[in-house]
């Protein structure tokens, strides 16, 4: 098997790789940076190898880290191994994980997703922290949801932050990004009720009539949803809050909201 | 009303309200910064004036600030006005907002807690998140729980990053921290049910018999409870995991649960 080493900061390779921490660079080249094994793991098991696969030297040894060079070589991966200085250069961490990869982007157009795979989808609009987009992820591989769509000006799903945060939910979750324009006429195009948390014409969250595909969409962390998306819900839902707060965080929302979902259809 | 002007970086009291962003100084001086009219609001209605009220020149006029400005002088605090580049120096941010308070941090013994003020209470043990700690104050509120527990080594509750995630509810949550083993011998001293998520002989989370006064409890974003921890709860509960992962992230698990604890007593 083919394994290279770099030790050079000005090693093209290793100024490519760090420069995906920037969205700009993202952006251009249509690849993302993932660190740990565990994740790596997640990505390798949801069909997903990187391009590139970087190991730091003195790393201790891992079996699942063997069957990870093994198939990142054999689909001609760039295997290379690092000192662990250089690896926390990339991964902008002092105590780097011994492992990142850079993945190539995928297709998340509206067209990927099959909505009567699964009984409901989460979708956030707006969502501008990329802990809560990634815990959006995580929360919807835990419900058993589609996948999650992101509507409008989202924080970008492949920055480091995102990804971690999902806890390797990128690599098996459909991911769609859509403007609401779009969005909308392809909801309506098919199955689908789309609901919201809001203060607007409500019903109770609890015993609310779910119906699948359920859509559960929660908005942008300081502005909510813009009205006219929350009037163009087939379901509005209030959540109790009994106290000074008017809501909740996004992230936390969405999954109490979409537990709720799962909780009715299953019921 | 007396109000004074500062226009240097290195004047004594702009390096104090700074040093405050750090950590150790918090602990020496017992004192934390927090910062946005909605919060240093948010506090005032909870009863906490700052002792040092920071606002920016040129800064757009409103009532509320002119409340609180009041409400701090008459209190004896410190009210200053300070150049905008001074605020984002101290508060690390481009774009400030227009004030920014010091407050004294108050006793956070668990002897200040009554529990029967409160059909649930939140328990977070070895939390490591700023953003999670702040979102489970803002779910305890949401809730109507009578605060938050912090069990053994979590993140400072004052670090300005949890003041920020709790949007307000630092101010009018009640706030504890203790060790385990200060924990376990005082809950045990009086009513209340431990409710923890687990693996271990749990039974479902909808419809379990949850009992006020409840306290809900989850652990450290990467390793969960302890087992002693889990083995000492009056029930153990698991939530569905339909995907790939087997937990939530911790504030959502935590907010998940507590909607049904809530539910539950209230149905």
């Amino acid at each position: 098997m083919f394994r290279r080493t770099i030790t050079g900061f000005s090693n093209p390779t290793v100024k490519f790789v760090r420069s995906l921490r920037d969205k700009k660079h993202r952006r251009r080249e249509r690849k993302f940076l993932a660190e740990g094994l565990r994740l790596l793991t997640d990505a390798r098991e949801g069909g997903r190898l990187p391009e590139i696969l970087l190991m730091a030297q003195g790393r201790e040894g891992h079996p699942l880290l063997d069957e990870l060079e093994q198939a990142t070589a054999s689909a001609g991966g760039d295997v290379i191994e690092v000192p662990v200085d250089i690896l926390a250069k990339i991964t902008g961490k002092d105590n780097p994980q011994a492992v990142a990869g850079v993945f190539a982007e995928w297709d998340t157009s509206l067209a990927t997703i099959t909505r009567e795979a699964a009984p409901l989808w989460l979708v956030a609009q707006a969502m501008r922290d990329p802990g809560n987009l990634g815990t959006m992820l995580r929360t919807a591989d835990a419900v058993g949801a589609g996948g999650l769509i992101l509507l409008d000006d989202c924080v970008d799903p492949f920055s480091v932050e995102a990804v971690r945060a999902s806890m390797g939910a990128i690599f098996t979750q459909h991911l769609a990004q859509a403007r609401w324009d779009e969005f909308l006429p392809w909801l309506r195009g098919g199955a689908g009720q789309l609901v919201a948390a809001s203060l607007r014409e409500a019903v109770p969250y609890r015993g609310a009539p779910y119906a699948a595909p359920c859509f559960v969409m929660v908005g942008n962390e300081s502005r909510g949803l813009p009205e006219d998306y929350e009037l163009a819900c087939d379901l509005r839902v209030t959540m109790p809050m009994k106290g000074r707060a008017d809501s909740l965080n996004a992230a936390v929302a969405g999954a109490v909201l979409a537990y709720e979902v799962l909780a009715s259809l299953e019921g």
